[in-house]
């Protein structure tokens, strides 16, 4: 979580590579708190570490809280916390992801659960929490890191694919209401990146798209919340390429997914392969 | 659940009169076997009887199984008790849904949790429990029951829309892993319609689009999966509407929903009013 000396920036995330970018780039002087999740390996806690100490040497005050976003109570009192200590929020951007890359067969349960607790119902947590303050001003923006993955599916991914779609309509569905409820000052963004080079998911490759260095998204994600963009795809001409696929027959949409030639480390009959 | 002699039919459902009319309609001649669940206010459990009570009248055999399409524990032992006493299934509607009309801050956390519980996670978990007989004879079909709220959204229904954009993407990933896996004899399909006349949504009204009986429903659904059909959009022109709305800027989709006026009773501000 992040704030100026007038607005209050709320990450979940569990990508510190992005954040760091995010909060370094963000057009404000001040950087206060920083909102994160307990989920992290320690290989990424240290990366949250390192950008909270990026973000004080440029003079900021930086908060760290640490939440598991898969858990509803624990948000519920972290965003009670950052309200008590910090203040209001302005900006949040629901981060916060988990992938399984696997066959639906050999996907647990609880892997399944996980990814719908922490990529879609964690959305609902914390816009539930920081929205009451937010319709009271008329003022905030609300940002969901879904994926290309949310409008196009990729195989050995059902479960992050459907919870992506799901995000995606959380995002249309709360920008539809926000706007039948007249709250026009409260703001929406829906980020939908392809492949992004954080370690997220294990050695992707694809032949047409590329694998996005945080950078590239971080840029995109900053101008659309700066012109509030609604949907933001990275590359942006990904948006263009699913639009064309919904004209094309079924044959044709599987020979387009052929060329693309997706590949990751994959969980398939209960052994890793590359898939 | 319903099965002829040769193949085994399953429904999880709450909507007794779209059931009825399917398994009435379906062009088998035995009907064996009714799987339904238990989330059921009386008046439905009633439809669900006499539901049996028509196919047996039919001449069929029909066995009905109650299950809480909320607990993955309850749907499990259910497919087992299924397996047992039935045999494999080979066609399964996942047709079983909750939805809870309100603005985002007046809806409960449990209604969410059971919106997700039922809408999605309920399909992960009856696939999964049906797929390993589907896919062992590379035989089956899987319908999703998603809504038109999987592709378009509407106001003070956030967490029903990302529930069913859920559905969507599961369906489409699931139709992309079973052919990456080379099962092509699975097939799957996924019906959308708009509002359906069931007392499901309390008096819906819409200026465009119809509030659709269940026999107009239920025709396109077996014409969708006598015909392989992967989206069965009901009125089937709703896809055109929703493509051309992917091209227009966001003040025209505005406008467009503003024209369609849809109304239906939801709790907003925690009081029940027609919205």
């Amino acid at each position: 979580m992040v704030t100026s000396s007038k607005r209050t920036y709320a990450s979940m995330s569990n990508l510190p590579g992005l954040l760091q970018s995010v909060f370094l780039t963000l057009p404000q002087t001040t950087v206060n708190t920083y909102l994160r999740q307990r989920l992290l390996n320690t290989h990424r806690q240290h990366g949250v570490e390192e950008t909270a100490a990026e973000c004080r040497k440029l003079g900021a005050t930086t908060h760290v809280f640490v939440v598991d976003c898969s858990n509803r109570e624990e948000i519920y009192s972290s965003v009670n916390q950052v309200k008590k200590e910090v203040g209001d929020v302005t900006i949040v951007v629901n981060n916060a992801g988990a992938i399984y890359p696997a066959d639906l067969l050999s996907t647990k349960d609880e892997e399944i659960t996980k990814t719908f607790e922490v990529n879609i119902l964690g959305h609902f947590w914390i816009t539930k929490a920081l929205l009451p303050s937010m319709i009271r001003r008329n003022h905030g923006h609300i940002v969901t890191v879904a994926s290309v993955c949310g409008h196009g599916v990729i195989p050995y991914l059902i479960p992050y694919c459907s919870s992506k779609f799901a995000a995606v309509g959380f995002h249309r569905a709360l920008t539809s209401e926000l706007e039948a409820l007249g709250k026009t000052g409260i703001k929406t963004s829906c980020l939908c990146p392809v492949f992004v080079n954080t370690g997220f998911t294990k050695n992707p490759s694809t032949r047409i798209w590329p694998v996005l260095e945080t950078d590239k998204v971080v840029r995109s994600l900053i101008d659309g919340i700066l012109t509030d963009k609604k949907m933001i795809f990275v590359p942006s001409y990904i948006n263009i390429s699913l639009t064309i696929e919904r004209f094309l027959p079924e044959r044709a949409v599987a020979a387009i997914n052929h060329v693309q030639d997706i590949h990751f480390e994959a969980v398939i009959g209960h052994k890793i392969k590359m898939k």
